[in-house]
């Protein structure tokens, strides 16, 4: 258990540090803000950008889009000056810009890498959405170029940073529910047609790059461990036009070098709401919807004591937190929980999964 | 989808067989009961025994035990003559008896090919629990010798004939969840120590012989197919005296012809209440205590509609289905709905589960 515990120790400080960061950063109301350059305007950057509102170390300085219209509008909210917004094509020049410190990319998979290459030459820290990228080759070249360029890289997982996840990992690691056995764990949606996610070239892969991946991550996390061995399948049951480049269902098998054993599944054909579900010699933590934006319940059994936990948490919340975070390691040249190399783990479990399941990915 | 829906007709078929036996049988009550012996007087037993009283077509007329004193108790409770009360030794003797028409096998798992063979040999029509047996080699020894004997045999799957169950395989097959994608399900309990299920050569192997049958077959049913492409991991991490023989956990993925995907987990390390979750392109069917005598909750979206059925009924309410199921059928010279075949089918693929986890089985 070595492993695990250790592993431990780095959650359990970050969610300590999750915790603690804002009143330690309103402890110092005198140190700059953390200022970042948003790099694409859509879904998820709309969860990010008024998170970032409530926290007291971090703030929208710069944005970078391809729709100018978009742009202004966004800017005018968040008090952005015409000349901190950028397009594709100038975004080298915001080196140039001392309002901004670090960037944030939440672009489509596939330009993970280069954003993240470009802002590092740049000199500008980066908190890059996940997954990483869409290759190990990708994520290790992001690794390097950030080591190159002296920044700091994280990849935004926002459940590392979320309090009902970081409660399953301590009652885990607390021994709550003594030795973990087991643990099952699924997330996935009905996707629409015509989304980037269902193009190959834009986003990796199928729904394990975009959901699986955090069942992936939560069995990692949830044991402290790396997974030695993978098996996985995956399967196109819908010909209907949206899984022309990508899978539509994988189911995959993980075991971990204490023995535990791990089943999941992900999906773009049907509604599935995150979950994981751990089970141990002295009891079990089910976390329902673990994976999304406000809604966690934690129900668990430990040694026959029922607890129930809904999480009151409103959206934002979540991305306050991961924002709190990297604004806090950046101002006290701390390395993130969730580095670069984090990342970089999951895309080679992926790569596993996929090569498991015959996929070339 | 063929296949799929052949098999459901068959278990259509069987579910109103399952509810419309007994009136059917009590309109004919002048037909003489099914008589059954009962090997083997441990804990199942003691279901099915209180089972069979709630039936109008089956009651039991034999013991077979190795314990004289704890058969005369329970031979007192049901009427059954002394002369009707066998040793394992004069077993054979059951033949001569005309009160009996049937046996109960209800054996550790090794033992079921020898008394299954022996009662057919004595012209008993034979119901067997599961598993079936230890090996598929034993499984089809079984099948030749009723085949031989022209008896019938019948696997005791008691979720083959649960309303529940059989609720939630019709939801699927109405397409009342749209296109099946993904199935998860597990089936688990802490074993104490010393329970002739943790030795290899009773059990034949681990919680996957026991309870991951449960999710295996469901798996089966719930999608109408037959697994394809079986992955699999084992382990044990207790070294606590419990699992020198048999391995703790096992997680496996499958995947189905259609395309369906499944992740399915047991362990004999954590009390693991048995479920599954089926989720199709318009809603899931979630059911909770799936594979035990009573308290199985049905919740379900079907295209956005919620419905929730907790299921009232109590034990020994499927061993009532089961036994009259079987009863019926040798009555009216009908093939039972859980055959020998279907016992042998479950064997073939935990062979393939344990060879591909890496046990010799």
């Amino acid at each position: 258990m070595t492993l695990t515990r250790r592993d431990f120790s780095r959650l359990a400080a970050l969610g300590a540090a999750s915790q603690l960061v804002p009143s330690s950063v309103r402890a110092q109301s005198d140190q700059k803000k953390i200022g970042y350059a948003v790099i694409g305007l859509g879904r998820i950057a709309g969860h990010f950008m008024p998170g970032t509102r409530n926290t007291t170390n971090s703030q929208i300085t710069a944005l970078v889009s391809g729709h100018r219209d978009k742009a202004e509008k966004i800017a005018a909210q968040y008090n952005i000056p015409a000349g901190s917004i950028y397009s594709y094509e100038n975004f080298d020049e915001i080196a140039k810009n001392p309002a901004v410190d670090a960037v944030y990319v939440a672009l489509p998979n596939s330009m993970h890498a280069e954003y993240t290459i470009r802002a590092a030459k740049a000199g500008k820290h980066v908190l890059c959405e996940k997954p990483m990228a869409t290759s190990v080759e990708d994520c290790e070249k992001m690794i390097a170029a950030c080591k190159a360029a002296n920044i700091k890289l994280m990849i935004a997982y926002r459940c590392h940073y979320e309090p009902t996840n970081l409660r399953a990992i301590k009652l885990i690691r607390d021994g709550a529910i003594g030795q973990v056995q087991t643990i099952q764990s699924a997330f996935g949606f009905n996707i629409g047609k015509g989304e980037w996610r269902c193009s190959k070239a834009l986003a990796g892969g199928g729904p394990l790059y975009d959901v699986g991946i955090y069942s992936l991550n939560a069995c990692r996390y949830l044991t402290g461990e790396e997974p030695d061995h993978i098996a996985a399948y995956a399967s196109t049951i819908d010909h209907d036009g949206r899984f022309n480049e990508v899978e539509e269902n994988v189911s995959w098998t993980m075991h971990f070098p204490s023995g535990i054993v791990a089943s999941c599944s992900t999906t773009y054909g049907a509604n599935m709401p995150g979950y994981f579900h751990v089970y141990g010699s002295k009891g079990y933590i089910h976390v329902e919807n673990a994976f999304v934006y406000q809604g966690l319940h934690l129900h668990a059994n430990l040694s026959g004591k029922e607890i129930d936990e809904p999480n009151p948490s409103k959206d934002p919340s979540q991305f306050q937190a991961e924002a709190e975070h990297f604004s806090h390691c950046i101002q006290n040249n701390l390395e993130p929980q969730s580095p670069g190399e984090e990342g970089l783990r999951d895309m080679q479990y992926i790569a596993q999964i996929y090569k498991a399941a015959g996929i070339n990915s």
